[in-house]
């Protein structure tokens, strides 16, 4: 089984839904010519499936490897692969071309991001956390730390991680233990333990760059205490090149359920020499410039998992043969039919479908809204791309991995009792999606910053813009009687999304439990109807084109999984609606003592 | 963290609301009376917490170990504890007292074999899968096969497997190859592979009685043609003793996500001798006497790792600092809150009670009448005894796991990241429970033979059975306003199920894709109804024991989880009736080669 990547999907998003070439004035997108889209996606779909695809169950099965010279190997292949991603200039793609990057637009390199992620998980959390870095240093970093390490995190020839959690504080880093003593010479000395910290000590590359969350001291307690810092694992001498070896190890690897080739590590900062990026006391504002970025990648995750279980599930159910048909032998000269002519198998690989591709398509809309809010010359598009980024981030990471998670699910649930055993892929892909319900904030904590930051920001300019241009797509396609299982199901199912919103908006207050407990709810909610707006973009670039007469058969399966969509996936929001109308009451009543 | 057996919960079930005591003149219940059975719950919970859970953890990580000459080693500790199991006269508790068994009803032994698998699903199923040998025996063995191997497996002292599945057949048992050659001393020589063998080969037993399926020589292609056969591992010699070692050896062990410490084995038949059990080609009739009862102990195991996992997350709930309430802070002194005071740590924990203990009562209520089924002196309770079971088997199977896996899911991220390492025990639960949405006929085909078979049965007479105890029961209360929210929500909810079978009946005959389109919302949208009347049943008990002025904060905290129950979770049946009203189009629309 050979991972297929989805270029002709991101084609047709970038070029026919998202419309990528409007966008060419603008300085980011002057290299971003569908011409060249176009041969990205095929080099990245090749480089991904086959250097990175090859080497996913070999992670699985060898994790990476602890010595007690606190050194981290990681599984066979990785670092030549590795090497390869460097060499084809892969993570320059979206990164500044003041620091050797080529500048193209984030919906751009977000389809190399998703197929690395199908192909091999846990190797593109490397490179991933790495990226996070780069976006930290370059917003916040002065103009010497930016020339000293994006040029080498840009290129990744550097790894970069992210060093937040300790044993007694993950979701609450005003909890943060870990001390930073400043030194005569305006560095500091760093002490204390990081947990889970991911890709976190490896043998990929000469150099890692931990950004990493500190207490000066004196600061104040809480988060207004928490200043960030760059440690290098290897100083950088007067060339910028590795020089002395920094006081920061790596006590041992976490074991997982899943994502084995990526190492989990314990890291003690044993008064290791740190330089704090960013004003004292406001590092966790920048790490949220990390975070959000990573949060988007997470709920990508999500459905780079989703696809390649799905992709697994589809051709297992091609393959198998078992039963026949509830409406007559579809392969008469077989034993038996094979098992994709079952309703059920349909139902799991459809539904699989109307998440991703919609999933897909709602990452790339707002992954554009985040390119627009950088590089738009009209500020108000800036700003409903600022909006927009900040209310879609948490929607994108809980909901798109909470569904992808139950696509993987489904996926195992199609292959039936080979599923189960680790002789096939689908088990990793279960396995490895299912932290992405968790890291970078849990999907409750995301639900929560959705209730309780994000629709309230700036008096709710972002959901308003968004209804509104719910309601204008659905009031400008009205009249277009091919699209109204689309629009009809979009204007129902925002209907109850404002619904929702405005028992959040009166019940909220009174009681914030009620918030919370609407929270999830909500989240889901809010989820679907995102995708079924973007069935709705996909459904009316598919039309247009069969109205055209295009025969490839490519837009009439689009609007075939979209009817889908809005058929058998849309109704859910019902059930969340009138869960979350429910209020706290019966879940708050019992006392804890009763659990 | 200690396994705490729900000892206190099967009480209230056994004694208020399914009433044992007034079974007490039936010959079945003469030895269950409630100060027996409240002892027997007791050394149960004793027996799984201090015996079987403290191996759990150890048999996910060794596993089971295949040799070259065909033996496989337990984990540690497991040999001792099946010694233990079968010293104190566990398994003989519901067994036939003709074979040396106790003779207690099913909902009774019931109770034991969910806290052993909470404890330990995979040692559980070493038992588990003998007692499946035992009832096909008994029920279709002769005199002699009874005499010769009941006692053994009755107490365990024996092993016992079912031998179904092969590399090409699983769901589709028609295209099963093994062989059987008739003999002139009136066995059979078996010759085939299987594989997938749960319990197939082990050190814990000195014998294992394979059930082995076969096309006896001649016999016709297809379903019509499989025979049942007993294929011991050594046969018994004259006093019954393990004598000649027969042909039947395993080749190798299943890698496997979950349930490491069960032997899943490949089992090679060479010209095995065995024993034709009831009449050739009735094989899978007996079968199913053994598939059926194991599909109830599947839809157990769901809820046995959903009450495991549910109370690791509790625990945790409880004892982790981070961050505060929404309403201030409950634990001013301490450095944050328990995450417990967390509104969606709460729906999470609510959720899974609300299932776990509405599952609990839906198995034991359905083995009541399994028992009355056999028990009963009144045809007529015999019948609905026996229609119950058949239309109940599929939706504990197939709603009870979806549901318990879905609990081991929110257990994980109750956890956050502490969860996805194998530090904690929720990574296993939710690994070993995902099997059980497969095992057994997988999650869609009990959703098919529910809406195929089990509805239509004997012209509907279970579901009308079914739907009348419901109106009577809402009928009955209907004055009571302490079950109001009880009442009108089951009245709701089982109008949406009828509906949907009215709907079922009108489209599945014009079109089966359709039946097959909707099965598995429609066993969901059963399970919530079920577990609605469930609900509803507890209550009422619990609420008589409230309006005595009982003080126990038990019968309380019972009737705020059932309130739970309908604002929170019943409203999913929504969702699934609009789904499944959509009918097949959309999902058969695509030609297989667009997957």
């Amino acid at each position: 089984m050979t991972y297929q990547p989805p270029v002709r999907d991101y084609a047709f998003l970038l070029r026919e839904v998202l419309g990528l070439e409007q966008y060419a004035a603008l300085p980011a997108f002057a290299d971003a010519s569908m011409d060249t889209v176009d041969q990205i996606l095929e080099e990245a779909g090749r480089f991904t499936a086959e250097v990175l695809a090859p080497l996913n169950g070999v992670g699985d099965k060898e994790g990476c490897h602890w010595s007690p010279d606190f050194t981290v190997t990681t599984p066979t292949g990785f670092k030549e692969a590795y090497a390869q991603l460097v060499e084809g200039g892969w993570p320059a793609l979206g990164a500044d071309p003041a620091f050797g990057g080529q500048g193209l637009p984030y919906v751009v390199s977000l389809a190399f991001s998703e197929m690395s992620s199908s192909a091999n998980m846990a190797f593109s959390m490397y490179p991933g956390l790495t990226h996070g870095a780069y976006s930290a240093i370059h917003a916040a970093g002065t103009d010497e730390q930016k020339a000293l390490y994006l040029p080498k995190l840009a290129s990744f020839e550097w790894g970069g991680t992210m060093n937040l959690t300790e044993p007694q504080c993950g979701t609450d880093l005003g909890l943060l233990r870990t001390k930073a003593a400043p030194q005569p010479d305006g560095t500091y000395k760093i002490s204390g333990q990081k947990i889970w910290i991911s890709s976190g000590e490896h043998d990929l590359t000469p150099n890692i760059v931990h950004l990493v969350l500190a207490r000066i001291e004196g600061a104040p307690a809480g988060t207004r205490g928490i200043s960030l810092f760059i440690v290098p694992k290897f100083i950088p001498d007067k060339d910028g090149a590795p020089g002395v070896r920094n006081s920061v190890k790596c006590l041992g690897l976490e074991e997982k359920m899943g994502i084995h080739g990526n190492a989990t590590c314990v890291i003690s900062h044993e008064e290791a020499t740190g330089w704090l990026i960013g004003e004292e006391n406001r590092g966790l504002a920048i790490m949220f410039i990390m975070m959000n970025e990573a949060r988007l990648g997470v709920g990508m995750q999500g459905i780079a998992q989703a696809e390649a279980a799905y992709q697994a599930a589809a051709e297992f159910a091609k393959d198998r043969l078992q039963g026949r048909s509830l409406t007559g032998p579809k392969n008469p000269d077989g034993p038996a039919d094979p098992i994709i002519v079952h309703p059920d198998v349909r139902r799991m690989l459809m539904e699989a479908r109307a998440i991703v591709e919609g999933g897909r398509c709602f990452l790339a809309w707002t992954a554009l809204h985040g390119d627009l809010a950088a590089a738009s010359p009209d500020e108000s598009v800036r700003q409903k791309g600022r909006d927009y980024m900040a209310l879609m981030t948490p929607v994108l990471k809980g909901f798109l991995t909470d569904r992808g998670f139950n696509v993987c699910s489904d996926a195992m649930q199609v292959h039936g009792g080979a599923g189960f055993t680790e002789h096939l892929p689908v088990s990793q892909y279960l396995r490895d999606c299912r932290i992405a319900l968790i890291y970078e904030g849990t999907n409750g904590v995301q639900a929560l910053d959705l209730v309780g930051r994000k629709l309230a920001a700036e008096g709710g300019r972002g959901v308003s813009a968004f209804f509104a241009e719910l309601d204008a797509f659905v009031a400008d396609n009205a009249a277009d009687e091919t699209l109204k299982p689309f629009t009809e199901g979009l204007a129902k199912a925002k209907a109850e999304l404002q619904e929702a919103t405005f028992w959040l908006m009166q019940n909220g207050l009174a009681n914030p439990d009620n918030a919370g407990a609407a929270s999830t709810d909500y989240m889901h909610l809010f989820g679907y109807v995102a995708l079924a707006y973007m069935w709705g973009l996909m459904a009316k670039a598919a039309q247009a084109k069969v109205g055209a007469g295009d025969a490839d058969p490519f837009y009439g399966r689009k609007l075939t999984v979209g009817r889908y969509y809005f058929a058998r996936v849309l109704p859910q929001t019902a059930a969340h609606l009138a869960k979350l109308k429910a209020g706290a009451e019966t879940l708050m009543a019992l006392p804890a003592e009763a659990f």
